[in-house]
């Protein structure tokens, strides 16, 4: 049981994972912090909060678990300053979608008091945005992966590990390095690819024709492109090495599929096309909603 | 007014257009021929066809309308055995999604009788397939492309548009090469992009971890990845100029991507993303049901 929770960053994130605590029992009190005031009292009507901090100092002091639902971008800031405002007993968590950046910067600005920060990544919440989205039920049957740091004690990771259950969440484990070679993978290039065509097609003369005349293949494989650009920088930037190895990866087999078309292979064309229309048919989505972008 | 409509290839698009012209009375008998007699018995059943034709010679006996819809590596053939069996009134049209080569292919096989063919595009409808999911409304505001010959007559032209608008359609004429270089990057290059993704983290050695992590962005990026090999194939390989030159802008554009990325360039990747960002944003699919891909 969490007596004070600080929530630096009130959007769809952390307002969803407030819900979800209070619904459960698992919190008694909220305090949030963020840089928009209008949402912060629209947290604060929607039961979200209970409090508003003006300073992520003044949220954290006598907080005794402290939740980063910021962009990754401003995480090394934060925690910064609010190290020295910390309770002795305050656990921390966050939401961000890369781990090695984010450890990085904890090292940075917590110095010793790191232990306390066990890394998470909730697999669920970005198209959509504010506290206006948040709901209890966001992360019901959804994955929330924790990096946990060598400095973290047994007991921290599971204090942890038992908030995000209470929001309803499957836990998993892995390292901040493989977490971010996977997600590289499978949300980073997706969009940076999507970012890629639209912005190839916006770019021409004829692009209303383009865009006219693009279905519903387009719609889908372009949805995430409407995503946040500060966001998605962060992010590409935060996890840079692996993101290159991956678009590395994608153009080699892009180059391999312009080979075969030029020569007539059709042979390899259909190879290729019947294995992953195979694995993407076999493939069922993790979670029971899935409306929200990672 | 058609009187005898002979459909070759009753799936789900050869059928939907022949429910929506019945229900728009403009045509009042329907002939079906296909190589999935199963498919066919279901689709008399639905009426969709009066009749059942046991080959595209007999189907087109008597017909002063033809509608080829299958996929478009087999209208070769198709426009060969047709063509000795024509009726001197029959009007033919296509939709195919790739017009070029459906145009070479009718040329060689109607020969003189070539200005009766005005080649259709129907932007809708692969992802599911076969009779059973025909409807009638399934181009109720949908783009129907038109790329004429300079064997048409007006009149020939105009009479397969009053066709496709019996259907609900909204018409658009361009030509054959304009159709290909757009569809190339609006729909074939997508295709390719989302096949090679899914190959590509199919291939690995931890490809199940890599399925089981991805959300909501990945799904809709690689949705019509489960899309027909055979079809797709069929379309790479019919377009292969236009689409190797896409794919070429493609790999430019994500190289310039990686390059940014690379030297820590986060206002590039930032004007990227918002330019993608804003035109996505900005855009409204074309029609009024979009469930099923082009």
């Amino acid at each position: 049981m969490i007596r004070r929770l600080a929530v630096l960053g009130v959007g769809l994130i952390g307002g969803s994972v407030a819900l979800a605590l209070k619904q459960a029992g698992a919190v008694r009190q909220v305090i949030g912090y963020g840089r928009d005031r209008a949402n912060l009292d629209a947290a604060r009507s929607l039961g979200i909060v209970d409090e508003i901090a003006d300073s992520p100092e003044q949220a954290v002091a006598g907080a005794d678990g402290v939740l980063l639902a910021m962009p990754v971008g401003a995480m090394a800031e934060t925690f910064v300053r609010i190290a020295p405002h910390l309770a002795a007993d305050a656990l921390l968590t966050d939401a961000g979608s890369t781990k090695q950046d984010v450890i990085a910067a904890a090292r940075r600005g917590l110095g010793e008091q790191v232990g306390r920060f066990v890394p998470g990544h909730p697999i669920a919440g970005a198209e959509k945005s504010g506290a206006l989205a948040a709901r209890a039920d966001l992360y019901a049957g959804r994955n929330v992966i924790l990096t946990p740091l060598p400095e973290n004690a047994a007991a921290t990771v599971a204090a942890v590990a038992d908030l995000w259950r209470a929001c309803g969440a499957r836990l998993m484990e892995m390292t901040a390095a493989e977490h971010d070679r996977v997600f590289a993978a499978v949300s980073h290039l997706p969009h940076l690819a999507a970012f890629a065509l639209v912005d190839e097609l916006a770019s021409r003369p004829q692009a209303g024709l383009y865009f006219r005349l693009a279905g519903s293949g387009f719609r889908d494989f372009t949805r995430i492109a409407a995503s946040s650009p500060e966001m998605w920088r962060d992010i590409a930037l935060a996890n840079r090495e692996a993101l290159a190895a991956e678009l590395d990866a994608y153009v080699s087999r892009l180059s391999r599929l312009r080979d075969a078309l030029m020569a007539g292979d059709g042979q390899t064309l259909f190879d290729t096309f019947i294995r992953a229309s195979k694995a993407r048919g076999n493939w069922a989505p993790a979670g029971t909603h899935l409306e929200n972008d990672e």
